[in-house]
Order: structure tokens, then C-alpha cells, then sequence
């Protein structure tokens, strides 16, 4: 546990598009009040602007060396990327996605949780709420989202045009989530893992992440459960017996579908938060909201900020890690550096007590804006 | 319409594994009776023992020529397939997928309704169930199910294992597809077909998969309403909204994992259906309940057979339009052959009548086994 000076954390913002930008104001007024109330950790901000609008003025998101210039940062906020008029492919492929691979952030982490206050659409089915809580151990390097592949001929026009997309699992990639989810379920009350796959259909990367797993699933033999389930299949459970799942561990494209699915069994991807993690900790890692950038609501300012607030009470546990203070996937015992455990604790506590008093925006089924959230949100912080 | 001597449908059943076994008998046993009631048109069936406990044994599932040999047949009934002593990429590369490819059945075809009497675990939010009224449309020829790819070296010991999975989508493949779900679409009440794709993330085959549809719908401007969702958020739109969907298509893996999601919101996987077409009429398509072997009940006599059923009435649906009395993808206009749309929809309003009275499995929280509710929509049909 550290002790004396507070200890100072260089937060880089990419607020991005859309909603993006409400709700990353709204994350560093939280934070910020966060860090006066504890006054043991100062957090400081910068700001870029790699927006669609930029990229469509000048024709990149991140200038030249931009992606390389995180490094300098202790961990990245993002908001959101993506505006109608570019295509997705072009926003992702240029920003979002080679941040995650250029910093090594492997392991993207997707808690799912009923807040107070809120309804599940499974109300009629699930009896006690708190029995829907899940973490999703996302792949974040490779599997689907490898972006290898191509088009011949590249027209859709020709009569014989062909695309493939080419998924990449490689043993290093499988074994080091496998192993990261684990150390995960070891830390969490029920100590389960679900192992999600379609390897029955995909007969060649599915087979050989089923394989790794099992391999891996012997070191923590005795310590944590484990079960194996196929992605459709997983579906149901998720709707029929959210109370028999913990942890989960998926490829890049099963845990995207999974988690989108399960934010909304939660009561809304407007909750949602992400951590991308680079559990070596040797680069920043990146905390951003699921719900990206709503162009539908898009500066009207009323945004859930909850899955922003969410991002950032994630970013200060991570930050309670640094400087050793955490093991080797990432996991942190104790109060961390500059109580930052407790930090993330008291603003999870805040969110909780503002939804819980009905403080919500609409897609919560409350009245309330962004702004209102968010100042509730900082008074339960200060209280 | 067909008039005169009865038309005979030489039916292969494929009962598999487990459960598969009882809800084909069952399926035998409802579709003799409509059969008998209506007069006018034969069923014959035969059946091929192409399990899992034979493969044990014999070391195959289809014996050489086999699934050349279903091509005599008017129709294909299909169990389950899938046993836990013979790995899941065995059964279904053994059986259920090369039947799917050689016989050219490109188009699977998914209905999804909450039946009378059943409760949607939606149904705090759903205010009328009426309104989940889906038709999934399928790709069922390649894209992630190509099989493709490999695994080098292949042990999944060695430190730097690489596999890959190579999803390929062919111009052909993808509007074909294309073009099936919208002729579905066009002949649906609502006219409306919304297409899933990951075009954002994967950047060859899905932008391909874009492109041909945009320009397939062109042919449908004003007669059938399109919208375009990421896989991702699709799951949240069948939770949150599920009034807002329609006819959907998807790829082979999208599709697959949507449709056990909407088997599960509209109550139960153990009453979704599935047809595998061949759109063209060259070669038999194949009729299955998506619910699979289900070892864990397997045996008991307990299976629900609605899912059976409801595939067994898409099946004679199908064969309706056998002898040109169908368009080019597939649709019945009319009665069609012997009657057959008429005993199609017979068959539903027995399954719903049965369901309404409370007639049902565990899985629809009743109390009656497999027999039982076989018994009950056989005397509805008869009445
Ligand atoms: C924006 C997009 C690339 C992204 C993904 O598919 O990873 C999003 O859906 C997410 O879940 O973070
Ligand atoms: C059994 C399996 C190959 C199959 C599939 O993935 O296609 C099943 O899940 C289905 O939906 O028909």
C-alpha cells in the first residue's frame, strides 16, 4: 500500500464521436471529484481530437505516430468512434482497433451487473437480480478481428467475386486469456468459468482453443469450476439460467456478440463499461463505455453517462495496480496505490445509490439527463 | 391445385442421436395422422440409422454413397445429431453439414412465434407476445462453415501453434441469400427485412456481404422495407424491441447464434424449427428441430416435440410447391399440391391448440412427456 505524496496518473482522453464526447466530459467531472475526495492520487488529463469529423477534414483519425505517442499515458479513456458518413470499417480499422493491438491490450473485460434502482427484461424470469452477475473475458488481439482476408476480384459487380475472412488463433494468444480469465474466476465469489466456442462447426482455431483450454484449465483443477459451452447455446443459458454463469471466456467475435447480448439483459448497453488490458502492464491500457457513439442521440445531451462512470471506476482499480502492486494478470490485493481500490469502490457505491434513487436517463426508464446524473453522481461522491 | 389420385412423398427420417430418436417417432406419428385426415396426399417414410453409437462402431455416419442416396427423396426429416463420446466436429462434419452442402440446401429458414399458452422470458417488457414474429433467414452453404483453414504445426503443444478458420463468401452464395430473404420478406405482413452483418470489424467478406445486398435490394425499392444492424447490436434490438424486426439474414455463424437466441426469447429452444431449403427444387431439402440431442434428457420420454412438429409442418409447407407449384424461391402461392398449404396450417393451429390448453413439456412449464403431447395434437387434427 503506498503511502505519502499522492501519486500522479497521466489520463489521455479520446473522447472521439457522437455521445463519446458528452459522456467523457461527464467521466473526467466524476473522476476528478473522485480523486479531490480521496486526495491520495491526482489524476490529470489530456485531450485528443480523433474524430469522424477530423478524419473526413483531413483524412486520418490518429496523425502519424499518434497510436505510438499513447504509450506515454497511464491509461486511455475512450468514448466512442463511428459517424454515419464513414464507413465503419474505415473508422475501426484506423483507430479503435490498432490501439488495442499496438498496445498489447489482450484482455478486454466486460462486467455485467443489475444496478439498483433498474429493471432486467428478464424481470418476469429472474427472481433475484443480483443472481445476473457475470464477467465476460474478452480475446482482444486476433481470433476474427485479425482483419486478414481479401476480395478477388475486388468488385462485387464481378459475376465470380470471392471474400475471405481469415480468423488467426494463435497458442500464445489463446493460452495467455485462458489463463487471464482464470486468474479472474479464482478472484471471484463463485469461482466458475464458462468456456464459450463453436468448435463444432469451425474445426480447425475452435478446436485447438478447446484443446488449450483444457490444458490450462488443469493448473487451476480443484481451485476454479469450469464448463464448456457452444456460442449459440450459450445464448439460451444466458436468457434461461443467467444464475449459473460467473466468468466467461470467448473469442474476439463471440465475446463482442455475448457481451452486447448481455448488457442488454442487464437492463441497457447504456450501463455497459469495457476495460482493453494489457495485463503485462508494460503499455496503457484503454477503459470505454459498449454503447459507441448514438448518433440517434447524439448531442442532445442525454446520454447514460452510467457505462462511462462505470469505465472509469474500472480504470482507477487498474490504476491501484501499478507499480507492482498487482499480480501477473493484473489482479490487485489490497487497497492498491493511493487507496484506489476504495476509490473504485466508493464511485461504484455512488452509481448504485443515483440509480437506486431513480436519478436515470430514459433508456433506464428515468427522466433524468446527462448533466443530472452526473452532478448526483458527484455529490454521493463528495457526501 | 392438384386434383385427382392422391400424390406420394417418399420421406427419408435421419432420427441421430438422442432425443432425436423420440421426436422423429413422434413427428412420423403426427404427420401419418394429417396425412390420413386430409386424403389427399401419401406420406412414406423410411429411415437411416446414421447415429453416433454406429459411427462407434462402424467408424461412419452416412455409409459411401450415402448422402448421394438421399437424393432420390422427396424430403429429408432430421433428428439430432451428437453424442458425448464422439467430438462434436466429427458428428456434424460427418453428417449434418456435408448433407447441407451436397445437397444444395443454401437456405435455412427459421421461424420464430411465442406460441399460445407459453410465456416469453420477455414477457415483462413484451406488452403483446403477438408482436415477436420473426422469420430468420440463414446462409447455410459456406462463410464461417467453409471449413477452411488449418493448424500448423498441429499440436496445440508446440509454443508458436498457429490455426486459422477461413470464412469464404462467394458474390453467388451471398446474393443468392440475399434475394431469397427478400422474395420471404416481400410475401410476410410487415415487409421487412432487416440484414446482420460485422462489417465494421471484419473488413472483406462482410463489406462484400453489404454491398451485394444494397444492390439486390434496389430490385425491391418500395416493396419491401430494408434496415442493416451489426451482430453485436442486433442482440440488443431482438431484447429491447423485438416488435421492430421482421424477416432478418445473416451469415451461416450469425444466424446460427441469432436463431438459438430467438428460440430462447420466445419461450423455448425445445419449439423452434428449421427447414434447410434448396430454393432451386433439384434436390430434397431437410426439415430439424434446432434443439439438438439434449443427452442430459435423452431416453426419458420427455423430449418436447413441438419443435418437431412445427418442422414437420414446414415440410409439407415445402412440399406444397413441389411440381412447379412454386415460384423460383421457393413460395407457395395458393393450396398447392394435394391440399398441402391447408394441412401445413392445420398442423400449426393443432400445435397451438394443444400449447393453449396447457397440454406441454417441462420446458414450457408443463407437466405432460413427449407421448402425451403427441397424442393430444394427433386427436386435434383428427377432430
Ligand atoms: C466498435 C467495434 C469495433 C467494437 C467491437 O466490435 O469490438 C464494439 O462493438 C465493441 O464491442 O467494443
Ligand atoms: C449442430 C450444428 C452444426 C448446427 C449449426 O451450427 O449449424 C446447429 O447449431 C444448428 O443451428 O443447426
Amino acid at each position: 500500500m503506498s503511502t505519502g505524496t499522492p501519486r500522479t496518473f497521466n489520463i489521455v482522453c479520446i473522447p472521439g464521436d457522437g455521445i463519446g464526447v458528452d459522456i467523457t466530459d461527464a467521466a473526467t467531472q466524476v473522476l476528478t471529484t473522485l480523486a479531490t475526495t480521496f486526495g491520495t492520487f491526482n489524476l490529470k488529463f489530456d485531450t485528443v481530437d480523433w474524430s469522424s469529423k477530423n478524419y473526413k477534414q483531413r483524412g486520418y483519425y490518429a496523425p502519424e505516430g499518434g497510436v505510438e505517442g499513447l504509450k506515454k499515458y497511464d491509461a486511455i479513456y475512450f468514448g466512442a468512434v463511428g459517424w454515419p458518413d464513414v464507413p465503419d470499417h474505415i473508422s475501426l480499422w484506423q483507430m479503435i482497433l490498432p490501439i488495442r493491438t499496438t498496445l498489447n491490450q489482450y484482455a478486454n473485460v466486460r462486467p455485467t451487473r443489475i444496478l439498483p434502482g433498474t429493471v432486467s427484461p428478464l424481470s418476469a424470469c429472474v427472481a433475484d437480480p443480483s443472481l445476473l452477475n457475470w464477467v465476460i473475458v474478452r480475446e482482444n488481439s486476433e481470433g476474427e478481428y485479425s482483419g486478414h482476408g481479401g476480395t478477388t476480384p475486388s468488385t462485387a459487380h464481378a459475376a465470380h467475386t470471392v471474400a475471405t475472412e481469415v480468423s488467426i488463433f494463435t497458442r500464445v494468444g489463446i493460452e495467455r486469456i485462458v489463463r487471464f480469465a482464470f486468474e479472474t474466476a479464482l478472484h471471484r465469489p463463485r469461482k466458475l468459468l464458462t468456456m464459450v466456442t463453436k468448435s463444432n462447426a469451425q474445426r480447425h482455431g475452435m478446436v485447438l482453443w478447446d484443446a488449450i483450454f483444457y490444458e490450462v484449465a488443469r493448473e487451476y483443477d480443484g481451485r476454479v469450476k469450469y464448463d464448456k459451452m457452444l456460442v449459440d447455446a450459450m445464448t439460451v443459458r444466458m436468457v434461461n439460467r443467467p444464475e449459473s454463469l460467473d466468468t466467461i471466456v470467448a473469442t474476439n467475435l463471440h465475446a463482442d456478440i455475448l457481451s452486447d447480448l448481455a448488457a442488454a439483459l442487464s437492463g441497457s448497453i447504456g450501463i455497459a463499461p469495457s476495460s482493453n488490458l494489457d495485463p503485462t502492464r508494460a503499455f496503457p491500457s484503454m477503459f470505454e463505455p459498449i454503447h459507441g457513439s448514438a448518433p440517434d442521440i447524439a448531442g442532445q445531451g442525454i446520454a447514460n453517462p452510467v457505462g462511462a462512470f462505470w469505465s472509469a471506476a474500472e480504470m482507477v482499480r487498474w490504476l491501484a495496480g501499478a507499480d507492482g502492486a498487482s499480480n501477473n494478470e493484473g489482479v490487485v490485493e489490497g487497497a492498491g496505490v493511493g487507496n484506489m481500490v476504495e476509490a473504485a469502490d466508493l464511485l461504484m457505491q455512488a452509481i448504485a445509490n443515483v440509480t437506486e434513487r431513480g436519478v436515470k436517463t430514459k433508456d433506464l426508464g428515468g427522466k433524468s439527463n446527462t448533466k443530472e446524473v452526473t452532478d448526483a453522481v458527484c455529490e454521493e461522491i463528495s457526501k
